[in-house]
Protein backbone atom coordinates (compact mmCIF):
# COMPACT_ATOMS: atom_id res chain seq x y z
CA UNK A 1 0.00 0.00 0.00
CA UNK A 2 1.08 3.42 -0.77
CA UNK A 3 0.07 5.01 1.69
CA UNK A 4 1.98 8.22 1.50
CA UNK A 5 -0.53 9.51 -1.67
CA UNK A 6 -3.41 9.54 1.03
CA UNK A 7 -3.98 13.41 1.83
CA UNK A 8 -7.15 13.29 3.41
CA UNK A 9 -8.92 11.40 6.38
CA UNK A 10 -12.60 11.29 5.99
CA UNK A 11 -14.38 10.18 8.64
CA UNK A 12 -17.98 8.50 9.09
CA UNK A 13 -19.66 10.41 12.16
CA UNK A 14 -21.93 8.65 13.62
CA UNK A 15 -20.63 5.75 15.79
CA UNK A 16 -17.42 5.97 14.59
CA UNK A 17 -16.67 9.26 15.73
CA UNK A 18 -19.42 10.11 18.59
CA UNK A 19 -21.56 7.63 20.66
CA UNK A 20 -24.97 8.76 19.06
CA UNK A 21 -26.80 5.99 21.05
CA UNK A 22 -25.77 6.99 24.56
CA UNK A 23 -26.58 10.36 23.25
CA UNK A 24 -30.00 10.19 22.07
CA UNK A 25 -30.85 8.47 25.41
CA UNK A 26 -29.66 11.32 27.23
CA UNK A 27 -31.37 14.08 25.55
CA UNK A 28 -34.69 12.02 24.79
CA UNK A 29 -34.83 11.33 28.82
CA UNK A 30 -36.62 14.38 29.65
CA UNK A 31 -38.86 14.10 26.44
CA UNK A 32 -39.84 10.53 27.59
CA UNK A 33 -40.55 11.72 31.57
CA UNK A 34 -43.04 13.74 29.81
CA UNK A 35 -44.43 12.12 26.77
CA UNK A 36 -43.37 8.66 27.18
CA UNK A 37 -45.92 7.28 29.52
CA UNK A 38 -43.60 5.91 32.23
CA UNK A 39 -42.88 2.70 30.43
CA UNK A 40 -40.31 4.18 27.36
CA UNK A 41 -36.53 3.73 28.14
CA UNK A 42 -34.65 6.58 26.34
CA UNK A 43 -32.02 3.67 25.16
CA UNK A 44 -35.31 2.12 23.16
CA UNK A 45 -36.03 5.30 21.97
CA UNK A 46 -32.60 5.74 20.43
CA UNK A 47 -32.29 2.36 18.82
CA UNK A 48 -35.67 2.69 17.62
CA UNK A 49 -35.15 5.51 16.08
CA UNK A 50 -31.81 4.41 14.49
CA UNK A 51 -33.81 1.88 12.90
CA UNK A 52 -35.42 4.14 10.75
CA UNK A 53 -31.95 5.72 9.54
CA UNK A 54 -31.01 3.71 7.06
CA UNK A 55 -34.02 3.01 5.47
CA UNK A 56 -35.14 6.45 5.68
CA UNK A 57 -32.26 7.24 2.98
CA UNK A 58 -33.21 4.69 0.57
CA UNK A 59 -35.88 6.81 -1.38
CA UNK A 60 -33.38 9.31 -1.47
CA UNK A 61 -30.65 6.61 -2.85
CA UNK A 62 -32.82 5.59 -5.16
CA UNK A 63 -33.93 8.56 -6.87
CA UNK A 64 -37.46 8.24 -5.74
CA UNK A 65 -36.95 11.53 -3.70
CA UNK A 66 -34.77 14.50 -4.62
CA UNK A 67 -32.45 14.99 -1.99
CA UNK A 68 -33.03 16.54 1.81
CA UNK A 69 -30.81 16.95 4.54
CA UNK A 70 -30.48 14.02 7.65
CA UNK A 71 -32.69 16.59 9.91
CA UNK A 72 -35.55 16.42 7.98
CA UNK A 73 -35.10 12.42 7.99
CA UNK A 74 -34.51 12.50 11.52
CA UNK A 75 -37.89 14.31 12.29
CA UNK A 76 -39.92 12.05 10.28
CA UNK A 77 -38.28 8.75 11.45
CA UNK A 78 -38.63 10.52 15.28
CA UNK A 79 -42.73 10.11 14.62
CA UNK A 80 -42.01 6.55 12.93
CA UNK A 81 -40.07 5.53 16.16
CA UNK A 82 -42.75 6.95 18.31
CA UNK A 83 -45.63 5.27 17.01
CA UNK A 84 -43.49 1.93 17.05
CA UNK A 85 -43.06 2.56 20.61
CA UNK A 86 -46.72 3.12 21.09
CA UNK A 87 -46.78 6.80 21.40
CA UNK A 88 -48.69 8.87 18.92
CA UNK A 89 -46.83 12.11 17.96
CA UNK A 90 -49.75 14.07 17.03
CA UNK A 91 -50.65 14.68 20.31
CA UNK A 92 -47.42 16.39 21.15
CA UNK A 93 -46.35 20.03 20.88
CA UNK A 94 -44.33 20.08 17.67
CA UNK A 95 -42.17 22.48 18.35
CA UNK A 96 -41.29 19.46 21.41
CA UNK A 97 -40.54 17.20 18.05
CA UNK A 98 -38.39 19.59 16.72
CA UNK A 99 -36.16 20.02 19.64
CA UNK A 100 -35.97 16.42 20.76
CA UNK A 101 -34.79 16.23 16.43
CA UNK A 102 -31.61 18.20 17.84
CA UNK A 103 -30.34 15.42 20.13
CA UNK A 104 -28.51 14.41 17.20
CA UNK A 105 -26.75 17.68 17.02
CA UNK A 106 -25.43 17.44 20.49
CA UNK A 107 -23.41 13.77 20.59
CA UNK A 108 -20.34 13.19 22.30
CA UNK A 109 -17.02 11.84 21.07
CA UNK A 110 -15.63 8.52 22.36
CA UNK A 111 -13.36 9.42 24.68
CA UNK A 112 -10.69 8.96 22.26
CA UNK A 113 -12.03 10.89 19.27
CA UNK A 114 -10.86 14.52 19.62
CA UNK A 115 -7.55 13.49 20.64
CA UNK A 116 -7.05 11.09 17.91
CA UNK A 117 -8.06 13.90 15.44
CA UNK A 118 -6.05 16.63 16.18
CA UNK A 119 -2.96 14.50 16.17
CA UNK A 120 -4.38 13.29 12.91
CA UNK A 121 -4.81 17.04 11.75
CA UNK A 122 -0.93 17.54 11.62
CA UNK A 123 -0.77 15.51 8.84
CA UNK A 124 -3.45 14.85 6.91
CA UNK A 125 -6.78 17.33 5.87
CA UNK A 126 -9.75 15.73 8.11
CA UNK A 127 -13.06 16.06 7.46
CA UNK A 128 -16.66 14.14 8.52
CA UNK A 129 -17.73 12.63 5.56
CA UNK A 130 -21.27 11.45 7.23
CA UNK A 131 -24.56 11.59 5.92
CA UNK A 132 -25.53 14.36 8.66
CA UNK A 133 -25.71 17.44 6.86
CA UNK A 134 -23.94 20.51 7.62
CA UNK A 135 -25.40 22.53 10.41
CA UNK A 136 -25.90 19.11 12.36
CA UNK A 137 -22.04 18.23 11.92
CA UNK A 138 -20.97 22.05 12.61
CA UNK A 139 -23.68 21.78 15.72
CA UNK A 140 -22.06 18.48 17.16
CA UNK A 141 -18.25 20.09 16.04
CA UNK A 142 -18.64 23.28 18.15
CA UNK A 143 -20.05 21.36 20.92
CA UNK A 144 -17.26 18.56 21.08
CA UNK A 145 -14.18 20.52 19.68
CA UNK A 146 -14.31 18.41 16.75
CA UNK A 147 -11.32 19.83 14.90
CA UNK A 148 -12.45 19.48 11.55
CA UNK A 149 -10.85 20.81 8.52
CA UNK A 150 -13.72 21.61 6.32
CA UNK A 151 -17.31 19.82 6.77
CA UNK A 152 -17.98 17.53 3.87
CA UNK A 153 -20.81 14.49 3.62
CA UNK A 154 -23.98 13.85 2.33
CA UNK A 155 -25.49 17.67 1.81
CA UNK A 156 -22.31 19.04 -0.08
CA UNK A 157 -22.12 15.67 -2.32
CA UNK A 158 -26.20 15.97 -2.63
CA UNK A 159 -26.37 12.13 -2.29
CA UNK A 160 -26.28 9.84 0.51
CA UNK A 161 -23.95 6.95 1.33
CA UNK A 162 -23.53 4.20 0.23
CA UNK A 163 -24.44 5.65 -3.08
CA UNK A 164 -21.17 5.74 -5.04
CA UNK A 165 -21.37 9.91 -5.55
CA UNK A 166 -20.95 10.28 -1.86
CA UNK A 167 -17.63 9.05 -1.85
CA UNK A 168 -16.31 10.66 -5.70
CA UNK A 169 -17.77 13.68 -5.32
CA UNK A 170 -15.95 14.29 -1.77
CA UNK A 171 -13.03 13.30 -3.73
CA UNK A 172 -13.71 15.54 -6.40
CA UNK A 173 -14.35 18.74 -3.54
CA UNK A 174 -10.80 17.91 -2.27
CA UNK A 175 -8.94 17.58 -5.99
CA UNK A 176 -7.97 14.44 -5.11
CA UNK A 177 -8.49 10.88 -6.55
CA UNK A 178 -10.23 8.62 -4.63
CA UNK A 179 -7.28 6.41 -3.65
CA UNK A 180 -5.30 9.63 -1.82
CA UNK A 181 -8.50 9.97 0.48
CA UNK A 182 -8.93 7.05 3.09
CA UNK A 183 -12.44 6.31 5.03
CA UNK A 184 -12.64 6.12 8.57
CA UNK A 185 -15.24 3.96 9.36
CA UNK A 186 -16.32 1.56 12.33
CA UNK A 187 -18.75 -0.14 9.87
CA UNK A 188 -18.02 -2.60 7.28
CA UNK A 189 -20.62 -1.85 4.88
CA UNK A 190 -19.21 1.48 4.19
CA UNK A 191 -15.84 0.33 3.52
CA UNK A 192 -16.87 -1.82 1.20
CA UNK A 193 -19.01 1.53 -0.69
CA UNK A 194 -15.83 3.43 -0.34
CA UNK A 195 -12.90 0.55 -1.48
CA UNK A 196 -15.41 -0.19 -4.88
CA UNK A 197 -14.75 3.80 -5.15
CA UNK A 198 -11.30 3.45 -5.25
CA UNK A 199 -10.45 5.01 -1.75
CA UNK A 200 -8.10 3.41 1.15
CA UNK A 201 -9.66 2.41 4.16
CA UNK A 202 -9.54 2.18 7.80
CA UNK A 203 -11.61 0.00 10.18
CA UNK A 204 -12.07 1.48 13.83
CA UNK A 205 -13.77 -1.38 16.29
CA UNK A 206 -16.67 0.47 18.23
CA UNK A 207 -18.01 -2.38 20.31
CA UNK A 208 -20.32 -0.95 22.29
CA UNK A 209 -21.81 1.60 19.42
CA UNK A 210 -24.92 -0.68 19.81
CA UNK A 211 -24.93 -1.46 23.42
CA UNK A 212 -23.20 -4.02 25.36
CA UNK A 213 -24.55 -7.12 23.33
CA UNK A 214 -23.27 -5.11 19.77
CA UNK A 215 -23.10 -8.33 17.29
CA UNK A 216 -22.02 -6.74 13.71
CA UNK A 217 -19.23 -4.49 13.04
CA UNK A 218 -16.75 -6.27 15.97
CA UNK A 219 -14.59 -7.63 13.43
CA UNK A 220 -12.53 -6.38 10.08
CA UNK A 221 -14.86 -8.10 7.74
CA UNK A 222 -12.12 -7.82 4.82
CA UNK A 223 -8.49 -6.58 4.47
CA UNK A 224 -8.79 -2.90 5.15
CA UNK A 225 -5.75 -0.76 4.75
CA UNK A 226 -5.57 -0.44 8.84
CA UNK A 227 -7.49 -1.71 11.52
CA UNK A 228 -7.44 -0.41 15.01
CA UNK A 229 -8.89 -0.28 18.32
CA UNK A 230 -9.41 3.31 18.86
CA UNK A 231 -8.11 6.63 17.34
CA UNK A 232 -5.11 6.92 19.62
CA UNK A 233 -3.88 3.99 17.81
CA UNK A 234 -5.41 5.13 14.54
CA UNK A 235 -2.73 8.21 14.88
CA UNK A 236 -0.19 5.55 15.90
CA UNK A 237 -0.14 4.02 12.38
CA UNK A 238 -0.92 6.58 10.46
CA UNK A 239 1.26 8.92 11.70
CA UNK A 240 4.70 6.15 12.52
CA UNK B 1 -31.21 46.58 15.32
CA UNK B 2 -31.92 43.14 17.50
CA UNK B 3 -28.34 41.80 16.74
CA UNK B 4 -29.60 39.26 19.91
CA UNK B 5 -30.82 37.51 16.27
CA UNK B 6 -27.70 36.92 14.65
CA UNK B 7 -26.30 33.32 15.01
CA UNK B 8 -23.74 32.90 12.02
CA UNK B 9 -21.04 35.48 10.94
CA UNK B 10 -20.06 34.82 7.21
CA UNK B 11 -17.00 36.31 5.89
CA UNK B 12 -16.37 37.33 2.59
CA UNK B 13 -12.32 36.35 2.72
CA UNK B 14 -9.95 37.92 -0.51
CA UNK B 15 -9.36 41.07 1.06
CA UNK B 16 -11.42 40.78 3.96
CA UNK B 17 -9.45 38.18 6.21
CA UNK B 18 -6.46 37.54 3.97
CA UNK B 19 -4.08 40.08 1.80
CA UNK B 20 -4.69 38.25 -1.59
CA UNK B 21 -2.00 40.99 -3.53
CA UNK B 22 1.17 40.58 -1.35
CA UNK B 23 0.38 36.92 -1.56
CA UNK B 24 0.05 36.06 -5.05
CA UNK B 25 2.64 38.84 -5.65
CA UNK B 26 5.22 36.59 -3.10
CA UNK B 27 4.00 33.38 -4.43
CA UNK B 28 4.52 34.80 -8.52
CA UNK B 29 8.07 35.79 -7.85
CA UNK B 30 10.33 32.90 -8.14
CA UNK B 31 7.90 32.38 -11.04
CA UNK B 32 8.63 35.80 -12.74
CA UNK B 33 12.33 35.87 -12.04
CA UNK B 34 11.71 32.56 -14.54
CA UNK B 35 8.99 33.49 -17.25
CA UNK B 36 8.79 37.52 -16.47
CA UNK B 37 11.55 38.62 -18.91
CA UNK B 38 13.47 40.62 -16.38
CA UNK B 39 10.34 43.35 -16.31
CA UNK B 40 7.08 42.03 -14.57
CA UNK B 41 6.40 43.18 -11.22
CA UNK B 42 4.97 40.40 -8.75
CA UNK B 43 2.65 43.07 -7.57
CA UNK B 44 1.70 43.88 -11.55
CA UNK B 45 0.82 40.44 -12.03
CA UNK B 46 -1.25 40.10 -8.73
CA UNK B 47 -3.07 43.35 -9.58
CA UNK B 48 -3.65 42.03 -13.88
CA UNK B 49 -4.83 38.84 -12.89
CA UNK B 50 -7.13 39.93 -9.72
CA UNK B 51 -9.14 42.16 -12.40
CA UNK B 52 -10.23 38.73 -13.91
CA UNK B 53 -11.29 37.56 -11.34
CA UNK B 54 -15.02 39.21 -11.36
CA UNK B 55 -15.66 39.44 -15.04
CA UNK B 56 -14.97 35.50 -15.27
CA UNK B 57 -17.14 34.68 -12.97
CA UNK B 58 -19.93 36.86 -14.80
CA UNK B 59 -20.34 33.92 -17.46
CA UNK B 60 -21.46 31.49 -14.46
CA UNK B 61 -23.95 34.58 -12.73
CA UNK B 62 -25.20 34.60 -15.87
CA UNK B 63 -26.20 31.37 -16.78
CA UNK B 64 -24.30 30.80 -19.64
CA UNK B 65 -21.57 28.49 -18.18
CA UNK B 66 -22.25 25.81 -15.56
CA UNK B 67 -20.84 26.13 -11.98
CA UNK B 68 -16.79 25.99 -12.34
CA UNK B 69 -14.80 26.21 -9.13
CA UNK B 70 -13.25 29.12 -8.89
CA UNK B 71 -9.52 27.40 -9.55
CA UNK B 72 -10.86 26.51 -12.83
CA UNK B 73 -11.46 30.64 -13.51
CA UNK B 74 -8.08 31.37 -11.71
CA UNK B 75 -6.26 29.06 -13.96
CA UNK B 76 -7.42 30.75 -16.96
CA UNK B 77 -7.47 34.32 -15.84
CA UNK B 78 -3.66 33.81 -15.08
CA UNK B 79 -3.19 33.05 -18.85
CA UNK B 80 -5.43 36.12 -19.64
CA UNK B 81 -3.30 38.12 -17.51
CA UNK B 82 0.00 36.79 -18.23
CA UNK B 83 -0.80 37.96 -21.76
CA UNK B 84 -1.96 41.05 -20.92
CA UNK B 85 1.66 41.54 -19.45
CA UNK B 86 3.32 40.44 -23.05
CA UNK B 87 3.95 36.76 -21.75
CA UNK B 88 2.83 33.86 -23.85
CA UNK B 89 1.48 31.12 -21.53
CA UNK B 90 1.87 28.86 -24.20
CA UNK B 91 5.47 28.52 -23.81
CA UNK B 92 5.62 28.24 -20.22
CA UNK B 93 4.82 24.13 -18.82
CA UNK B 94 1.62 23.54 -18.07
CA UNK B 95 2.23 22.34 -14.51
CA UNK B 96 4.04 25.35 -13.44
CA UNK B 97 1.71 27.41 -14.09
CA UNK B 98 -0.67 24.48 -12.05
CA UNK B 99 1.64 25.29 -9.58
CA UNK B 100 1.50 29.47 -9.81
CA UNK B 101 -2.28 28.87 -9.62
CA UNK B 102 -2.00 27.44 -6.03
CA UNK B 103 -1.05 30.97 -4.97
CA UNK B 104 -3.88 31.66 -3.83
CA UNK B 105 -4.33 28.87 -1.40
CA UNK B 106 -1.67 30.00 0.49
CA UNK B 107 -2.56 33.68 1.72
CA UNK B 108 -1.40 35.34 4.65
CA UNK B 109 -4.13 37.04 6.63
CA UNK B 110 -4.33 40.46 7.68
CA UNK B 111 -2.40 40.82 11.39
CA UNK B 112 -5.87 40.89 13.14
CA UNK B 113 -7.57 38.29 11.37
CA UNK B 114 -6.84 34.90 13.41
CA UNK B 115 -7.20 36.29 16.75
CA UNK B 116 -10.44 38.25 15.95
CA UNK B 117 -11.69 35.09 14.64
CA UNK B 118 -11.20 33.46 17.95
CA UNK B 119 -13.02 35.47 19.57
CA UNK B 120 -16.23 35.92 17.40
CA UNK B 121 -15.87 31.96 17.13
CA UNK B 122 -16.96 31.92 20.69
CA UNK B 123 -20.56 33.46 20.28
CA UNK B 124 -20.70 33.09 16.68
CA UNK B 125 -21.04 30.01 14.21
CA UNK B 126 -18.16 31.15 11.33
CA UNK B 127 -17.73 30.48 8.09
CA UNK B 128 -16.54 31.44 4.81
CA UNK B 129 -19.13 32.86 2.65
CA UNK B 130 -16.25 33.78 -0.21
CA UNK B 131 -15.96 33.12 -4.12
CA UNK B 132 -13.47 30.89 -3.42
CA UNK B 133 -13.70 26.88 -3.61
CA UNK B 134 -14.01 24.29 -0.68
CA UNK B 135 -10.29 23.32 -1.32
CA UNK B 136 -8.64 26.75 -1.49
CA UNK B 137 -10.67 28.25 1.56
CA UNK B 138 -9.40 24.86 3.37
CA UNK B 139 -5.60 24.79 2.11
CA UNK B 140 -5.63 28.35 3.49
CA UNK B 141 -7.64 28.00 6.61
CA UNK B 142 -4.84 25.13 7.43
CA UNK B 143 -1.62 27.15 6.72
CA UNK B 144 -3.01 29.87 8.47
CA UNK B 145 -4.93 28.72 11.12
CA UNK B 146 -8.14 29.98 10.16
CA UNK B 147 -10.54 28.72 12.98
CA UNK B 148 -13.78 28.22 10.81
CA UNK B 149 -16.65 26.23 12.06
CA UNK B 150 -17.04 24.73 8.60
CA UNK B 151 -16.22 26.04 5.00
CA UNK B 152 -19.46 27.30 3.00
CA UNK B 153 -19.28 29.81 -0.04
CA UNK B 154 -19.94 29.79 -3.63
CA UNK B 155 -18.93 26.12 -4.29
CA UNK B 156 -21.38 24.38 -1.61
CA UNK B 157 -23.92 27.12 -3.11
CA UNK B 158 -23.10 26.60 -6.60
CA UNK B 159 -23.57 29.98 -7.34
CA UNK B 160 -21.15 33.15 -7.43
CA UNK B 161 -21.54 36.29 -5.10
CA UNK B 162 -23.11 38.61 -5.59
CA UNK B 163 -26.02 36.36 -6.93
CA UNK B 164 -28.66 36.60 -4.18
CA UNK B 165 -28.56 32.59 -4.49
CA UNK B 166 -24.63 32.66 -2.95
CA UNK B 167 -26.13 34.10 0.15
CA UNK B 168 -29.71 32.89 0.38
CA UNK B 169 -28.37 28.86 0.26
CA UNK B 170 -25.69 29.48 2.74
CA UNK B 171 -28.15 30.94 5.43
CA UNK B 172 -30.50 27.72 4.24
CA UNK B 173 -27.61 25.24 4.48
CA UNK B 174 -27.07 26.94 8.12
CA UNK B 175 -31.15 26.59 8.76
CA UNK B 176 -31.16 30.19 9.54
CA UNK B 177 -33.39 33.35 8.09
CA UNK B 178 -31.42 35.73 6.12
CA UNK B 179 -31.41 38.26 9.27
CA UNK B 180 -29.95 35.70 11.54
CA UNK B 181 -26.41 35.53 9.65
CA UNK B 182 -24.34 38.52 9.14
CA UNK B 183 -22.06 39.06 6.55
CA UNK B 184 -18.58 40.68 7.34
CA UNK B 185 -16.76 42.16 4.12
CA UNK B 186 -14.13 44.54 3.46
CA UNK B 187 -16.17 45.64 0.02
CA UNK B 188 -19.63 47.43 0.03
CA UNK B 189 -21.00 46.11 -2.75
CA UNK B 190 -21.11 42.65 -1.37
CA UNK B 191 -22.52 43.90 1.35
CA UNK B 192 -24.83 45.61 -0.68
CA UNK B 193 -26.08 42.69 -2.09
CA UNK B 194 -26.10 40.56 1.31
CA UNK B 195 -28.58 43.51 2.76
CA UNK B 196 -30.73 43.34 -0.33
CA UNK B 197 -30.99 39.31 0.26
CA UNK B 198 -31.91 40.29 4.03
CA UNK B 199 -28.74 39.86 5.66
CA UNK B 200 -27.29 41.63 8.25
CA UNK B 201 -23.47 43.69 7.33
CA UNK B 202 -20.51 44.40 9.01
CA UNK B 203 -18.06 46.74 7.22
CA UNK B 204 -14.29 46.09 8.07
CA UNK B 205 -12.02 48.95 6.31
CA UNK B 206 -9.03 46.99 4.38
CA UNK B 207 -7.45 50.09 2.90
CA UNK B 208 -4.44 48.63 1.61
CA UNK B 209 -6.09 45.65 0.01
CA UNK B 210 -5.05 47.14 -3.43
CA UNK B 211 -2.20 48.40 -2.31
CA UNK B 212 -1.36 52.20 -0.96
CA UNK B 213 -3.00 54.32 -3.71
CA UNK B 214 -6.39 52.59 -3.14
CA UNK B 215 -9.20 54.27 -4.25
CA UNK B 216 -12.54 52.22 -3.44
CA UNK B 217 -14.08 50.69 -0.09
CA UNK B 218 -12.48 53.17 1.66
CA UNK B 219 -15.53 54.01 3.80
CA UNK B 220 -18.62 52.06 4.20
CA UNK B 221 -21.03 53.43 1.66
CA UNK B 222 -24.47 52.44 3.09
CA UNK B 223 -25.59 52.38 7.10
CA UNK B 224 -23.95 49.10 7.19
CA UNK B 225 -25.19 47.50 10.90
CA UNK B 226 -21.71 47.62 11.79
CA UNK B 227 -18.61 49.32 10.88
CA UNK B 228 -14.73 48.37 12.02
CA UNK B 229 -11.54 48.94 11.08
CA UNK B 230 -10.06 45.82 11.89
CA UNK B 231 -11.19 42.34 13.01
CA UNK B 232 -10.18 43.17 16.94
CA UNK B 233 -12.58 46.08 16.59
CA UNK B 234 -15.32 44.34 15.06
CA UNK B 235 -14.89 41.33 17.74
CA UNK B 236 -15.11 44.49 20.65
CA UNK B 237 -18.38 45.79 18.79
CA UNK B 238 -19.98 41.97 18.35
CA UNK B 239 -19.45 40.61 21.58
CA UNK B 240 -20.23 43.62 24.45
Amino acid sequence: MVWDKVQALVFDVFGTVVDWRNGVAREAEPFLAKYGQGRIQPLALADAWRRQYSPSMEAVRSGQRPFVRLDVLHRENLEKALRELGVNPDEIPPAELDALNLAWHCLDPWPDSVAGLTRLKTRYIIAPLSNGNIRLMLDMAKRAGLPWDAILGAEVAQAYKPTPQAYLRTADVLGLAPDQMCLVAAHNNDLAAARQCGLKTAFVRRSTEHGPDQKKDLVAEQDWDVVADDFGQLADRLLA
